[in-house]
């Protein structure tokens, strides 16, 4: 007989729909340790926790997140709330001795970051950050592919995250272009995926330099429920200045030579969600588009002479990260699979007292690298990561 | 207050996984007019139908398919069986006023298959057959762009499903190899797929010729529970004649004077779920391929001259059909989300007393030119679609 | 010292520009054993031929063909006029002792191809005939990973050639859709291609059935001198009706127990020269598209389990067939390189007295799949290619 | 009757041969203005020079440039030699009165670039710089449609150039890796066409601030005549350190404020000759990939709502620059046809005495980048473009 785990959520909007989603699909088709309780839903607005709760299969709900951390029959909080709203809770959570799931970034700066990172520290609790990018099977296989030795040294890595919808100037001023709440704009939002997916398959970064741009220099304010949908403004909304990047990018150095050239915009037309990276070595390559998350693009240099090319790796076979729970070869999956993957790590983790990845310190280094290029922009100069 | 409706299904393999979560996920995505109850799983093999009905979350379990449905608690029935399995259960469940979603195809034959819709249509059951990759947003945008003329006048439909997973000789006889259970081989299980897209985007068949390989005569015996990934069997697993196509391909003329060209096989390396069409008229193109689903490609004749070329829709924004139920824009879906949708639309069907699409009728006239195309291949001649 | 070959050439248009090109290409990227040498251009009309000889460097021209068969200084004969251009002059200059290059395809019909075959051997001159798109690098590429048994028993050929430049009704009557002069439409002019392909990947067509649709009764009367951009009639232009097919398509079976499916059309809109084919087999396959001439996609089946998937092999290395001739990798080649390719095969069989590839008799072998696929569909039955 | 314009070429090798075939075809396909004459070529090496003179179709050769640009029959000088031969002809032919079509970059370093410009200035001659890749229709038509406003106001420009040659440690150290030879390494070879393509497309560069690494410090010492193909070092081949960059990558804002990424490597396997563009703007967006150069993608946000794509156009039409001289629509070319096209426009600006373009102000602009980003590498500091 499995034990029950009881998990509490905070947040039920884009973010808690996907963990919520997670949780329900993970026991259907994966063996896990534990028994997972979706056991209460928490958010200020009690009519939409209320609904939330019902529509997502959640036991109960509350309306405060201090109640929620309260009380015993929770053992793991999910922090799904804008960033803004994860230093408080996490903290709390840890200090009440529950594990914690966080979305990334950890915080809104490094920081808040370390702070959080600390106190799970010190309360032992187990901690993840949600770079979710990471559970792509296909991105998994990139990463033991390198693990593996198959690139052989890495010379190069490049990554972008292209999304195109804040380009219109009428488009409102969301809470995702607002620094109180956000952090940062798409810097801390998309880049954010793609520096933890260097640091996961490169390693760590030694120095950065890059520029920002904030094309939209004030829009119309936006209402309060407005999310990634927030359809155009009327003419007459007031306007607030924009005071996140629009567009961000940067070139570093990692602590093994390589190099790396980054950016993140939602200025691309054409671009809905598109997260891509490729990484060079001396015995191949790897390449990774997220819109098709179910290919990943490999270049053996060993392979035969005059029939190399780059393969299309249809990451949707049974010998795939993840994919013996799901489907025969060939059947995609989507983007919330890898919210089902991320907590099935994180649960086994927990079950099996074993480390959980990425943890709070990834969302650190994550941090440590946002905020070093952020620094370099300032200063206009090459900063050390590690300097921070 | 939602009323409820309580779910009965037979079967918990493949399918039945496909069609439990379905049923779980479609009421946190979408707003249902019933509140629909996994009330009971059925299958012979009790040890499994109880880890099943738990694993998928259903209220109970049943090893008889007759007692199933004559229950009292049981408003609908899936059918997620092997195709031999779908005539009795079918008729029985109409019989007792229930309504009926099936699994494709229909029935093992052209003469089942007219059973079955005649006992629905007797009945006045809501009955839906499970052509499934007519619910990928993009294959739904193709039809609505074909019927509002966007087109023009039809040229040419072709279409292939190509897989690669019994190519080895070694592999064992499953029974989706066996023609007492699987009805056909690639044909039915793969072309009935495409066949249905056809009819659905182009209208209905005419006449039809084509021909047939089965590249592997005999097999190995398989194991009873052998699915999809069974492994290769032992050099001394005495053999069997394998009685199904490996392969049909055909052309045909479809009322309306289009062109078709179709081919499904299990013997095409390096793909592994490729269904694929593509149709020309006389205003643009629209051309699908579902291991990549989430994008539909489309040539409008109209655009600027020069300008010209086929567009890579990402059929993940909310202006898409199903699309503002799940993510984002860009956050792409997979396999499964195909079955929520089918699910919706069967169970609003029902709440508002619709007609239900595709129903038994169109899993007749799909049995029907799978037949037609048999008897061509049989007589070395044209058939014409109708004359069956 | 090289020994002189002299050239004479029937045509100017289309191909023959495509011919001039590529006998002056010829010598400065290939090691030659013989010094080709321009020496007359032939057509009806003078001022155009005279323009042509100037424009693509001829030492002369001639306006009668049979003035330029008659000629004491011309070795070899290149015909690029219409179809129906190709038989007596094809045979009146293998009577003179002169070798023949013919454009596909070989003849108006079989017959004829036939004649011009037995004409060919029995004066014992070298003959070839444009299947041009055997020599893009990455179809001879394919040709020898075949042979070499990388594919192992080949289970499939899937081909089609499609274009889109007639759909407006008000395009004309050219040439290309006058059964007198050009033979068939779509299906000889482009099948011919994919059917070539297929001889030369695959083997001989055991038997085939096929349909075909002239979806544009009639067309406006097309002055002279229209070619492929016969730019559109004007209402009053009288109409004729179009005795050529506007699309066919065909099964067939191939001697080796291969399947094969073809669709040749001028009716895909957004297609505009695009020849494709794959080759499925037993142990890899391999897929081509004219549009990407540069790439040659290949599936190794025996590719380590978990990182296989079809390569994309840009066929612009050194190792590949023709390259090392033209530029570093990468540096793609187009349409007019494979008419230098063909050429300098053509000339070093001349030079060496090899055999020549492909030859009429491989001209005669495409008529006879061309016209039994014709015949099937008047008779709409199955044909046995080698019946007739 | 044409007034002849007698051409001089010095150099021999690669570009000497895409000079030379660009030439011969320039008149077979275009109507030109002048009667281009292929005077003489020059080399040092006289039996080299004297075969490239047959083999290409020179009428004379010279093994001195001051004796090619002291001939009074000659009227205009390609330079293809190596980048340290680029200044002194240079500035001779046009101190003599010879126009003067240089290949890129203009010069080792910016100092000499302005020389040579300040020379073709004062001597008032035709000049032009070989960035042929602009000549790629597909690249005009995106330089077309933005001078047209079809992107709007531009927010990015994304650029790589890719190769994977040198990574084999053995290979030798070539003329290309040379400083004295090549004045820099990818980032003059391969990062000199993406600048350019930027500042085409985009406007001037501001300021830039990059990285640069060389991976493999030192290498075997090459044999004088040993080009691209250099085929590995035996073991015992003494070394010699290398004295370029591998690989420089750098970010940079634009005059008119776009954001630019850009990054250029020898070191990335998988790419042959991976010249890589994408523009995005308040309008819609364009990207390129030379390897596929036949191709423009184009992202119109003014397109029909939930009908948005990425085009694939198919700069292949005769509506398209430079095509209507070539092949009817999908009859792919090359890269040798980008020649082609830019001695077009170098030989009509002559003979209508027009402004030639890119010209040797277009080869200082890029130079500065090209210098700007050495010192921002030198400083680790932004560096304003123009202070230099």
């Amino acid at each position: 007989m499995k034990k029950d785990i009881n998990v509490g959520m905070i947040g039920y909007k884009f973010m808690g729909k996907a963990h919520s989603q997670g949780l329900t699909k993970l026991p259907m088709f994966f063996d896990t340790s534990l028994n997972i309780v979706k056991k209460a839903i928490c958010g200020r607005d009690e009519e939409w926790v209320k609904q939330s709760q019902e529509k997502f299969g959640w036991d109960s709900y509350e309306t405060s997140w201090e109640k929620l951390i309260a009380r015993d029959d929770i053992d793991a909080i999910h922090i799904t709330a804008p960033s803004n709203f994860h230093k408080q809770p996490a903290i709390a959570a840890a200090e009440a001795g529950k594990h914690v799931f966080c979305e990334k970034p950890l915080a809104l700066n490094l920081a808040d970051a370390r702070d959080i990172y600390e106190a799970a520290e010190k309360y032992g609790i187990k901690n993840q950050v949600g770079f979710n990018y990471r559970f792509a099977p296909a991105v998994k296989l990139a990463k033991k592919m390198i693990d593996e030795g198959k690139l052989g040294k890495i010379f190069h890595f490049r990554g972008y995250f292209l999304q195109d919808w804040i380009i219109d100037p009428d488009f409102p001023k969301v809470w995702r272009l607002d620094k109180s709440v956000a952090g940062s704009g798409s810097h801390g939002d998309l880049g954010a995926h793609v520096i933890d997916a260097a640091r996961y398959l490169v390693g760590d970064f030694k120095s950065v330099t890059g520029m920002s741009k904030t094309f939209i220099k004030e829009r119309p304010v936006a209402g309060r429920m407005t999310g990634l949908s927030g359809s155009s403004a009327s003419a007459d909304t007031p306007k607030e200045p924009v005071d996140v990047d629009d567009a961000t990018c940067f070139v570093c150095e990692f602590e093994n030579g390589a190099l790396g050239v980054f950016e993140a915009t939602r200025f691309a037309y054409g671009h809905k969600n598109d997260m891509y990276f490729e990484v060079n070595g001396s015995k191949g390559s790897v390449r990774f588009y997220f819109e098709r998350m179910n290919e990943l693009h490999y270049f053996n240099a060993e392979d035969e002479e005059g029939l190399q090319g780059f393969r299309l790796i249809q990451v949707t076979e049974g010998v795939h990260p993840y994919i013996s729970a799901w489907w025969p070869a060939g059947h995609v999956i989507g983007y919330d699979h890898t919210f089902v993957h991320q907590f099935y790590e994180f649960y086994e983790a927990i079950a099996n007292d074993t480390p959980t990845c990425p943890n709070f310190y990834d969302g650190v280094k994550c941090s440590q690298v946002l905020e070093a290029v952020d620094v370099s922009i300032e200063r206009k100069q090459w900063v050390d990561v590690n300097s921070l």
